[in-house]
């Protein structure tokens, strides 16, 4: 495989890198980032962005590296949606469908069909490089994510236990047929047949018979997405019924952004590491 | 004095506020940052930033609200230079003048004498707002700074060490008098006479006779501006030949990013916090 290291800079123990490869999946060229700890435990988490993200949020404002380079956690962060002059976008570039806002689905409408596969990009092409490329063990990776991303992350463990071992989500898309963010993207890029829907909301998969070990989410109360975008008492409901173990926490006065994030980011990756 | 609360959101044990008021030191708008911990000390840090940043790198990248918060310290990080349309700028838009590089110097020369006085915005306008209305103890006031607002935080620390109380610095510039980002900065805004550039430098200054309780500076030995722009060997032998306390540490393979800051910035807070 092809893969070129874009920056290189050391971040407590550990190297933070971001590489730019070819992705076959995507069908263009993508960056994504890794934190690399000296002392590797062979673990790995996954972390995926919110709406309007590239794979540079997380690993600058998170502070993920002092806890990860302790655990000895490897962390990838990928970009949101393919990138480049050649992609479709949405045609009044808005920030919540088209780049920057992939959904983590693998898109089935025209023009999307031909690029946004996030969902193939994550589960096979960049966890087969992981593994094959950077030497982590398929049975200790975990997947985690914010917003947008914390839907990529509940829907990818949900469908794939078995390759995503731990999960977790901060502020998530709790059900994107359940909300105009969703709605929008679903539509768009799969069509108005909302029985293809159901495969890209943590809830209906729960529903449909999806599970996986346990779920952390954290979730700030001032929020300015929480009731009509967000709505974690469906995921709430759905775990109560399904018997899925979800610990959800309400953080009082925390907002949307990555200060919430950073605040919580120790204890996933703690919940990560534990489970890994 | 008028304040307005730009933003505010929760970051660990405390709120990290965006304010914006209008200078009379600069005569313009401007926004400052403001880390306040829910259990506060009575102590505060100024934090000054490097070229091309706003108030906003710092509270962003740093990852420094969580030991503050442990330890009440309140943070407060200035814009690097007066904002706005009106406010004249490099005729090339040059990164390392103007806009984003006020290097903390009350300029002499036209246009720039009109706006350009982040040291009395700092030395004064700010600390006094900082006494009167955050409810800072004066005798409890610290400096730090990175690269161009490292050089600030020293040569502030210098000329007022009664002001500031405490001095760190990362990846500073040790003497704008003899590198290439101080001679453009130091000739445009004061002009040709070398004599008036001796106050914004800390090595002249240290040379001059000024002093300071022990200074504490962290330079990456991967930082590609070490040798041309930043010469910490040059504060080495002034502090060394005056007798000054500097403890410096050259990490190896940091860079200049915020990486490196994050990496180190829980050094400098405690450092700080156990002498003010």
């Amino acid at each position: 495989m092809d893969i070129e290291v874009v920056s290189a800079s050391r971040v407590f123990d550990g190297t933070q890198r971001t590489y730019r490869h070819s992705s076959s999946a995507l069908n263009c060229a993508m960056n994504f980032a890794v934190y690399a700890p000296d002392q590797a435990s062979g673990a790995a988490l996954f972390w995926l962005s919110g709406l309007t993200c590239t794979e540079e949020n997380f690993i600058t404002k998170a502070g993920a590296q002092r806890v990860a380079a302790e655990l000895g956690l490897t962390i990838i962060a990928p970009d949101t949606s393919p990138r480049g002059e050649l992609i479709p976008d949405d045609p009044e570039g808005a920030y919540d469908f088209g780049l920057g806002a992939g959904f983590y689905v693998n898109a089935t409408e025209a023009p999307w069909v031909e690029h946004y596969h996030m969902r193939d990009y994550v589960e096979t092409e960049l966890y087969e490089l992981l593994v094959a490329e950077l030497g982590i063990d398929r049975s200790q990776i975990g997947i985690s994510g914010h917003s947008m991303g914390g839907h990529g992350a509940l829907t990818l463990a949900l469908r794939s236990p078995d390759k995503f071992r731990s999960v977790s989500a901060f502020a998530p898309i709790c059900s994107p047929t359940q909300c105009p963010w969703g709605h929008k993207a679903l539509r768009g890029y799969l069509g108005k047949d909302t029985a293809a829907w159901r495969q890209y909301d943590a809830c209906t998969l729960i529903e449909d018979g999806a599970s996986t070990n346990a779920i952390l989410v954290d979730q700030g109360t001032a929020d300015g997405f929480l009731e009509d975008q967000l709505k974690p008492e469906l995921l709430a409901r759905a775990c109560t019924a399904a018997n899925i173990d979800l610990t959800l926490r309400m953080q009082p006065g925390f907002d949307h952004s990555y200060y919430f994030i950073s605040t919580f980011i120790e204890d996933h990756l703690r919940w990560h590491a534990a489970r890994l």
